[in-house]
């Protein structure tokens, strides 16, 4: 009888991983600096053949994949900046105080530590920036923590790609890719798996969140997942600059074919507007644009359909039927709104809701689940925006603009309580999402042989520190 | 047909703390300091009354309780000290920068929010410490949090008078008090809570944990669990010390009767040591002691009879058959444990490991779970712990010293990952336990009168904000 070894890609990575894991997480800031830099240039360097490959795999039109070649490479050099800085680690030093307890204590010193390998699931509408060496990838590596990617099917070759380029920067088992639907279920249950980063949909992100959390040892699952970012409209707003409001409205929904998860999905305007003609027309002018995938755009034919049928809603534009996909538009009433709850839509249409008074506006906003984003339109001194504003559940309120376009600096949030995210603690940009891959470690009367470099009593790496309270750079 | 009203207290009292939520959390830091210095002064105010009912339903001695009445008000003052200073809010803003993205950004300010009405469920082991208004409540009232405490069935008088203390002291609905197993289970169903804290059992905190994170809406769930707390004597701190390591070993794993989460379950000495004699003596020297209640003493003296039982472990001080608790002590070696992962025993009762070599010490550390703590005693610039600091896995190393005894200061920190606790991310002691019930939220282009005051440009309550990656007072 012949035994025919069976290789599982995901267990072998995990394993090269968890071997990686010790001397990669020991290594210094500069180290990993130079990496995430490193990084970078592959990307500059083979940018137009990627954003080829992107382009032919995603759909996505190559302004907007050179963008967000940009920014990817922004975040893998402003997360090498994060490293050297030495901040992110958050270290904190309580030297010794004499007497009994509780003010008495011994010396005490606490820094934030690598949780060890994580997985991190890519997304279908950022190729890049949320991909193979998106941010996920970018704040994990930059924390030391080794990574297991699984690969979207929307884009194989780009992630293939972009996996070699990174093969060739990092040290074996830093970095590995898996593919397909069995290999994503693997890698969260895999026992050397410490934590999981996802973005996509709600119900995808349930499924891996609710195995992360029945593992024996359960482990942190980010999941960045769906939001229907609410607007409103002011009345002092509407009369102000109505006309340009909803023609900003329809190009930030219809961006990117409105496969984003900061995507405004409705749009809150006074009753009695009288802006349906400028929204139909505006929306009309957006050229149809193919989608990301079949599954994608099914998924979201099926989903206007439920929309257009829905109780109290009718069709301002409606959907068309081609291949290629022009935006759709929706409008119902604040109070009929309040009888089902609104559902993230993956694709250009949105939901425009007319309320009758301020109270009526309040009440709707209430039921609504939170979101990643919210805006609200409004004018200097606006009574109504004092009013509602309070009302908006989101990681990130937006006023006088519009959800999509996340900044990537250390004041962004892009994050939420449930729905938008299964971990409302945290972000999944900017420079606060290397947190999620960071536990601390306390040591106690422990001498600087066995202390870790952040810290020790000459602070080696001139990080800054909170001593007594104090932020210092000093020795302690 | 009479229909007989039922009163949930779950709900009733989540209601209450619902419509307490928002103007608890935007209660000003002085205000919510000014309340936690009532709740300590309070305690301190009604101390021997406490001590007195404290010691009838918990058996732990006078001595040990008020030093636990004087450790929870220094947490409620240290929280207050923490909201006052404001550090703990994460401010962080980044003034606009023009430009294209990914570079140019909109103006961005973040800052921590509180989560919502929380659940906090008290231990046994520290009736003022880790109950009604222990660290995980305070925590979350400095957080601007309200709480619904699940009282411990071992101390229900205790907990109904700290509780009418409390209720004097804080505004309706801020703080309620629930009872029984149900009343936990609904607390942590409830939609209204929004993350939940425990400590206990890891089988206990392990089921509510499945609860919180199989709801529609799942929330964090905060589980400070079982532990092993591994000590590891290297031979030159053997000879130079030996005796007295022994003797301190004794003291540290009997006190409180063993009922502490810090407890040293493992002590690991070079094979051939001479000490056996001398743990024996100690260990015969303790006092025996009643413990916390019927259900611990149980549940302890199945654990040790497994223990007991065990292939490779040997009795060195048979537990003790009578109503009042004497400690026990066993001893295995190394290479035995490696078949069988040790389990924490809640009680006065120990394990001696005996390790052949340096490479037989590691190998079987590194089987070990991870803990709450672990320690080391060694020489200075002893090579066996250079050469196993790092298979240490716990979130508070100890040098020379004992794991019991956990200082509540800013660099303390006391998790670790699973099975200790359920959030590796965190900690249930010290200054950082208030980030369990805070949640970010970035503001976007947003004007002063809007924005909540520690994000105000000019400073209003004059805390420390992150400004463009420098920490400042000024206006910003």
């Amino acid at each position: 009888m012949h035994i025919i070894p069976q290789i599982d890609p995901v267990s072998e990575a995990a394993e090269a991983a968890q071997l990686a894991f010790r001397s990669f997480a020991d290594s210094t800031p500069g180290e990993r600096a130079r990496l995430l830099r490193k990084l970078s240039a592959a990307i500059g360097d083979h940018r137009s053949t990627l954003v080829s490959v992107a382009n032919r795999e995603t759909h996505i039109d190559t302004a907007r994949l050179n963008g967000e070649v940009d920014r990817t490479r922004f975040q893998l050099q402003a997360f090498a900046d994060v490293v050297v800085a030495g901040g992110y680690l958050d270290a904190v030093i309580d030297p010794p105080v004499s007497g009994p307890p509780p003010a008495g204590h011994p010396d005490l010193r606490r820094v934030l530590t690598p949780l060890g390998p994580v997985g991190v699931f890519s997304a279908s509408n950022f190729p890049f920036a949320f991909s193979v060496l998106g941010g996920d990838t970018a704040s994990a590596l930059a924390a030391g923590c080794p990574v297991l990617v699984k690969a979207h099917e929307g884009h194989p070759r780009l992630s293939a790609l972009t996996f070699e380029l990174a093969a060739d920067v990092l040290p074996p088992g830093v970095l590995s890719l898996v593919t397909g639907r069995e290999a994503g279920q693997a890698l969260v249950r895999d026992p050397r798996m410490k934590a999981v980063g996802f973005t996509g949909s709600t119900a995808g992100g349930r499924a891996l969140f609710d195995l992360a959390v029945s593992r024996p040892d359960p482990i942190p699952f980010y999941g960045e997942l769906g939001s229907v970012n609410p607007v409103v409209v002011t009345p002092a707003a509407l009369e102000a600059r109505g006309e340009d409001i909803v023609r900003a409205f329809v190009a930030s929904y219809a961006l990117g074919a409105g496969q984003l998860c900061t995507k405004p999905g409705l749009l809150f305007l006074p009753a009695g507007h009288d802006l349906e003609d400028s929204l139909r027309a505006a929306v009309q002018e957006v050229a149809p644009a193919e989608m990301l995938g079949p599954w994608i755009r099914e998924g979201y034919l099926a989903a206007i359909r439920g929309l257009a049928s829905a109780p109290g809603v009718r069709t301002v534009v409606a959907p068309s039927p081609d291949e290629q996909i022009a935006p759709s538009l929706f409008a119902t009433t604040a109070e009929a709104l309040r009888t089902q709850p609104a559902e993230e839509c993956f694709g250009p249409a949105a939901l425009v809701v007319e309320y009758a008074s301020v109270e009526d506006l309040r009440a709707t906003l209430r039921t609504l689940r939170p979101s990643l984003a919210a805006a609200i339109h409004a004018e200097t001194g606006d009574e109504v925006a004092q009013a509602v504003h309070a009302d908006l559940d989101a990681g990130r309120l937006v006023w006088n603009g519009w959800p999509t376009g996340v900044a990537v600096t250390a004041a962004m949030h892009h994050g939420g309580a449930w729905p938008a995210t299964t971990a409302p603690l945290h972000t999944s940009v900017g420079a606060n999402a290397i947190n999620r891959w960071l536990r601390p470690v306390a040591y106690q009367d422990t001498p600087d042989s066995l202390l870790p470099q952040p810290l020790r009593r000459d602070n080696p790496w001139g990080i800054p520190r909170r001593v007594n309270g104090r932020w210092t750079r000093d020795p302690a």
